[in-house]
């Protein structure tokens, strides 16, 4: 019945500050902002109101259709922390698919200094230092998803939270 | 340079307990676990050890070839609660495409009535109650992703912390 995945959900602070984030990781909005109120929200989510600014993001020609669903809740407004580590329970991290690990992190770097810095030759860091911070664990993937490949060829990315 | 997302990766409290939610819900392994005990992860991850149970689920035939990465840290051991609300920052929930989502929430109530509960037409609530809980946040969706019709349309689901 399932047939295939559909989005990640990923619950940020400040939208306008999020997008730029993952626009400079090469992620195109999708579908542009909207500010939307509604009971079933509310109902869905199992929250006071249901009161967000919400616009989705992808991969440019992304085969699998699949997209961040980016939300900044305003009433009740986006609370909390994300997760401090890899072994913290929940969702943790989402990986993207790349067709060359080492020159997407040379290009990363390129485009986006400020925010990404390699820690050593398997993993970079992603780390938005602006305020408000940005929610997001990524890393990038170039292999099958073969785990014995994953990690040396992998460039694992993390945002503060 | 990203060609499209890769996977995402859960980390669970006890492996076993989660593949069997997992498996209810129709998803299948697609690598079978295996544990590791790599400095390379705990690099990766920034840990103390990088000592790990792993293994891969997808939806049977799904053509985006994203699958979750499923993870038991033994060493540091998994800690921590999962989100506990849709406003909370980070990686809030994951969703997937389904052909129709009356049958499959119906289905999926009888496949797993244990874990399956219809809160209202539009919202179920999927909740692993055996102990270790499962940290899972997932809705169905059966539109294209257009906000308009995903909350009426979509059966979204939690699982407890």
């Amino acid at each position: 019945m399932i047939e295939d995945f559909q989005h990640v959900c990923i619950t940020c602070r400040d939208l306008e500050t999020s997008v730029r984030f993952y626009e400079r990781l090469g992620l195109e909005v999708i579908e542009p902002v909207s500010e939307l109120n509604e009971e079933a929200i509310a109902r869905a989510f199992q929250t006071s109101t249901g009161h967000v600014k919400v616009l989705h993001l992808a991969p440019p020609g992304a085969p699998s259709k699949m997209f961040i669903d980016l939300v900044q809740w305003l009433e009740p407004a986006s609370t909390g922390e994300a997760y401090p580590a890899a072994n913290h329970i929940g969702i943790n991290h989402l990986a993207f698919r790349v067709s060359d690990v080492k020159a997407t992190t040379t290009a990363l770097r390129e485009r986006a200094a400020s925010v990404f810095s390699v820690r050593n030759r398997n993993v970079s860091d992603l780390c938005e230092p602006s305020s408000p911070p940005i929610p997001m664990e990524c890393s990038f993937n170039s292999s099958n998803g073969s785990r014995g490949k994953r990690l040396p060829d992998g460039a694992s990315c993390y945002t503060c939270s």
